[in-house]
């Protein structure tokens, strides 16, 4: 129980809400800060020139507003000049942006990566080899204020160490540090697993903003989850919470890639689906699910069968997390994106079924609104979360 | 997102720091408080001199230090003045007590309760009688500065309505309303989940001190869950998180009070042990659950396989918990203490091979330290957070 914060952190953070305003909201007039601040003008007009003095935002005349007298100045994010580097490393595929403050996407590089090898020099020294080129687009004045990575499999948050990873074949890998030895820039980097950061993309930018709890459940071969809950991530004692694709939900089932058997990952993942629809070996990915669900889609008997089986354990392990978490929102993105929309309404009936009513009674299905971006948006979210909570401090660690 | 805090936010956010320090920690030096709060000397002088005001704690002179110098004062919480006032509505008891600040519990009433019947003019008026007889042995400057109840089902957080409760065999009543009008006593009165109280109760003064991530699970005749990450207490959108004891672990096992089938509670309940040890019916609540454990212990062979069978599902289910939560800690409380001490072979081998290693590898598996008042102590919590976080306010509302 610590005592409350003194004057200069009061002053630290404000500068840090100030920014979160502009970064997630876009440009923010000064009097429209005022009032979501609660501050006065003087302290916001303060807070706003220290910021533009540290060329994270700037101040501009708005466009005509068509009402009378002087027009408050708007304040922006300097999102040409500020950014982050951003990691997607997924089963399929590795994805490296340079992503704005504010979030804009600024350049993009993405490639298809082999299944079931994950050599860690080559992972790293890809992601540094697209980041070369990136920079090379930069102008003199562009600050680079970290880096984030989504990953698919269980990360150690204290240091970026990668635990676990059954589907990507990998574990025991210090992530973190060889991939800041890579890129020799001397920004922090932030590996956090692809599921949670998808949470927080899609609460930060996406289909829940403004929700406290809320859950996001990422398919790529396996299923993993991001928690919010009353406005946190649930991280768990070292990091590895949220790993609800490994809740058993058919005790004896399938067997799972962690050693157990009837996960929810085992009995709704991409394998299992294929495999009920007779189509496994053949093709394989996101191509393949999605083929199952347009089959079915055209009134393929044997798909139906496969989709409706996966929708039906998928609806179980989510009324589960209905129960446990009474959720605002639950979000089925990457994979499970087209399994929930080929199975809505098995995945429905049974969370209708099996999950308590006031638990289940404002709860909203839904798919994300940042689409395959998702867990790429999260990364870079990570990467911006310290500019955030100490601006000033943030430039000074990398020395801008 | 909020500016941050004004100095008069800061000073009453610091009086209940310090308030809390004493009420969980007991007697406490000024010297200790100084260290502990990080504020310089002036300051927790200033803030005692405030909470002795409003006769929330006295200071004292410590008994012999053994040290040379003036010895710090020590601030103690004012027990036996400022109390609140705990029940706990359990399936077969009923329990009022008068706690005092400090978590002192000064007087206390219990009675049985017949299963199956909740007639809430019943109930409310029996916790109303103990309380007046609790009043009368009261001095004339004590003050009562809320109530707190631990009801064994679900509450809206909002108004403390009861909306579910399969084993009290009630539903849809408006518990704090009627509570708070036969007591009378113009206190605020807070209604929480047994659960979720037993859980903030075990991490303030039992075996989950200092946990940030723990999990307490509550059997009763059902099984209900608390569940604190990161230091919060998960509520969820409504208040009705936590609910494990309605995860399904067993797809089309048996039938649940919820109208589900194989639910925790389900299979791991006081009915599944008693059924699968021949003895439903003869004997129901905790000693029926006791005569099975020591029956097991004894050697018969039936009460073995009944104990093995329920640990296994206990064992399951506390492996998903695991993963889906990473907790430091997980407590068995209630009916399921007996439960676990009987068969923490099963539940720790399941959790062994379901629960990934990452997740698993820091955890305790617990009984609770406060017994069967668990969840009673946890309602006095409920009923004291007004007081530590806002303590002259909180007596200004109450007239005092």
């Amino acid at each position: 129980m610590r005592a409350g914060p003194s004057q200069e952190e009061i002053r630290r953070h404000n500068l840090g809400v100030l920014l979160r305003h502009v970064h997630l909201g876009g440009p923010t007039s000064r009097a429209e800060l005022t009032t979501r601040m609660g501050l006065n003008r003087s302290t916001i007009m303060a807070l706003t020139a220290d910021l533009t003095a540290a060329g994270l935002v700037r101040e501009e005349l708005p466009r005509e507003t068509g009402r009378a007298g002087r027009p408050s100045l708007v304040v922006r994010p300097e999102s040409s000049r500020v950014y982050v580097l951003a990691f997607d490393i997924g089963v399929d595929r590795l994805v490296a942006a340079r992503v704005g403050l504010g979030g804009v996407i600024l350049d993009r590089y993405e490639a298809a990566r082999p299944r079931g090898v994950f050599v860690l020099p080559d992972v790293v020294g890809r992601l540094a080899g697209f980041t070369t080129r990136m920079l090379r687009a930069t102008g003199p004045d562009s600050v680079c204020v970290g880096a984030g990575v989504a990953f698919s499999g269980g990360v150690r948050s204290s240091d970026g160490f990668v635990r676990f990873s059954p589907n990507l074949g990998v574990a025991g890998v210090p992530l973190r540090e060889e991939l800041e030895r890579a890129l020799g820039l001397g920004v922090p980097v932030a590996v956090g697993n692809d599921a949670n950061l998808g949470a927080l993309a899609e609460q930060a930018r996406g289909v829940g903003v403004d929700c406290r709890d809320l859950i996001y459940l990422h398919g790529d071969v396996g299923v993993g989850g991001g928690v919010i809950t009353g406005g946190q991530l649930l991280g768990g004692h070292g990091g590895y919470g949220g790993e609800v694709g490994h809740m058993v939900v058919n005790e004896g089932g399938r067997p799972c890639g962690c050693g157990s058997q009837g996960c929810l990952e085992a009995e709704v993942g991409e394998r299992a689906l294929l495999e009920a629809a007779g189509r496994f070996g053949t093709r394989i990915g996101r191509d393949a699910v999605r083929a199952v669900v347009d089959a079915a889609d055209r009134g393929d008997i044997v798909a139906q069968d496969a989709l409706a089986r996966v929708g039906d354990w998928l609806g179980l392990g989510v009324a589960n997390l209905v129960n446990i978490f009474n959720p605002e929102i639950v979000i089925f993105g990457g994979m499970l994106r087209e399994i929930y929309l080929g199975a809505a309404a098995q995945v429905r009936s049974r969370v209708a079924t099996d999950a308590l009513r006031a638990c289940r009674e404002n709860l909203r299905l839904r798919t994300p609104l940042l689409g395959d971006d998702t867990t790429l948006v999260g990364a870079a979210e990570l990467a911006f979360a310290q500019v955030l909570a100490d601006p000033l401090d943030a430039l000074a660690r990398v020395g801008a």
